[in-house]
């Protein structure tokens, strides 16, 4: 596991410095995570409070089912852990990237009275696990963001449960959540996403 | 031929990332081809599923007329691969690029129902081949987008052929064809094209 | 103290040219410093008239309380010198970042009549300290613009003196004043200010 | 002069290739200059049809008044040459560019009515040659594009002898053309004009 953990981290490195590059990890925010091990459950995890644009692989944390850090560092995991650790429970996902972008801030708050948001019409959804045609019709529910950590990881664990087709979940005035398979099919589910909402934001009404 | 090959390959994979770095080519989206051997006819192409801006020279394809590979390679070659082959045929191309942007994106749904758009007066339009005078009047048809490839490349096939002026197809909701007499031709054609749309879709109405 | 001006120089010129690269340093415009000593002040700063893409760490000023270079350079400092000395007089604050960018220029010019810009329920302003919620209500003064340096320096001091809670200050027509206990926060502050503007700029009226 | 030939046209090369890189250069459109010599005029000047991303320092061509190559190359200078050498005569400017960039194309067709574009009351016009205040009011005169490089090049001419003030000049669905006392300058000026254009085209009317 220490070999998968070192090959992960230095993965998850580099999708982080490269999201950073594309300005949806500014200041401090947005964080990613990728399973190293199910039986028990240990995820690869960006630390808190730091600018992604210098991330190093030796930051990387190691953390288990309770969000409880098992690598040897010092420091604070991100307060989103846990929601990143009911994802992967939830969707069976082996990772999942949480990104702050100008328009998924605002399609988040436009929407809100919407429940989510609804994308239809693009071949790039095609580039979404399962979808095999244009004509798929991809909903991104909204959800009201709080502080409070385990309300929050309910109510996204509950709603990623009852959106079996989702791709993704979008967080009020917060961000993107979105996952997948392993790191690079997470990394093509964001691209793609960040993609079609801008798409659907500059689109006239 | 196989000097060509190698040449072209590191060609191909050059413009790709440089359109990566644009935005174009989101996710695993996008393809690139140029014709490497006309009789019999010989296409270097991208592979399907692979992001273009981790590409590498090793990577790229070499098919035939019928869309099979003919390079030593055990992978997919990308589905629109007979698009490439349409329109090398019909037009005469040395190299076609297939974008997907924002703003082609955008313009190929907002004109649908006008069957093209119309791009006029700009200075920029003397890059593209043939044309002489900012006063040129560039058609961009718009098709339909469908998964039934070989009914797509008839499509363009038909409406290419029809439209001999044009130095771009744009299919809804899925992108941008554009080609040239060779590679850089091709990009130059892109890059043009890709920036009167934003200037079009930008423009007041 | 030396080391400690060397180290502080460095540091400015890397950050300098990060938001160079955002284009929120046109030109030879905005300006940066960080307080190398207390008592007396000595403020490292960058100069006047140098394109920050182009900036080394050699060419950091050091200046005194009164705007006065106390390092051994021969050149200018910037007119908005004094701006910077109040800042960090006024609040206490470890650096100063002064950026323009399209946003702020913008919102500095559309909200001029309201005094402020006011942003409000975004986990993005989370990042600024002292924030523990997204329900925090930032507000961004604005003040008019005057090329009386010491006169607006006086009402900066005055502005930043009163709004205790503020983490940066508009400048109308002209830019961004941001602070921070040190460099790395400053900077957190300007990215996270400079995407909730353009979030706020880009929001339906 | 043949030293400072070199010079200038490495430095001609990297101010392109930066330029470039804004996506203002696309395709290979735009072209920049610096006076070489005075009395007789030799002139820098990058050469046509060439990807400025790609550019070198060995394809920058010398020529003289009347827009012929005096140095050892078998190539075309651009078209737009003649353009260059009238702004160098009339203004006395030691650098020219011009760029093609999105905003500056579409304020010169929204504008075109008007006969040019207003910019006041911005802290960023103190970065132009000469101007003192954000009070200074930029007059960017905008004339009609045209194919007749000589008819153009008298207008041109006209225009700037008749508008002393002006940092710049835009062709309709064309272009900029601004200059400096030498390329650094000259830079500044693009950089500034190009930002206060994309303020000026986002603001609400």
């Amino acid at each position: 596991m220490a070999d998968d953990f070192l090959r992960i981290a230095s993965s998850l490195t580099s999708i982080a410095r490269a999201l950073h590059g594309r300005g949806w990890l500014v200041g401090t925010s947005g964080n990613l995570s990728a399973v190293v091990d199910r039986d028990p459950l240990r995820l690869a995890v960006t630390p808190s409070g730091v600018d992604k644009g210098e991330l190093t692989a030796a930051q990387i944390l190691l953390i288990d089912e309770q969000s409880r850090i098992v690598s040897d560092h010092r420091v604070k995991p991100s307060d989103e852990s846990p929601l990143h650790v009911r994802i992967v429970k939830e969707r069976g996902a082996g990772a999942v990237i949480h990104t702050h972008s100008i328009w998924n801030t605002l399609l988040s708050n436009i929407h809100a009275g919407d429940g989510g948001v609804a994308i239809e019409g693009y071949e790039m959804l095609k580039g979404l696990q399962h979808v095999k045609t244009h004509q798929h019709r991809e909903w991104l529910p909204i959800i009201e963001n709080s502080q409070d950590m385990l309300s929050l990881a309910d109510n996204i664990s509950d709603t990623v449960g009852k959106n079996k087709d989702a791709h993704g979940i979008l967080l009020r005035g917060h961000g993107l959540y979105s996952w997948g398979s392993d790191l690079p099919q997470a990394k093509r589910h964001v691209e793609i996403l960040e993609f079609l909402l801008e798409v659907v934001g500059r689109s006239p009404v």
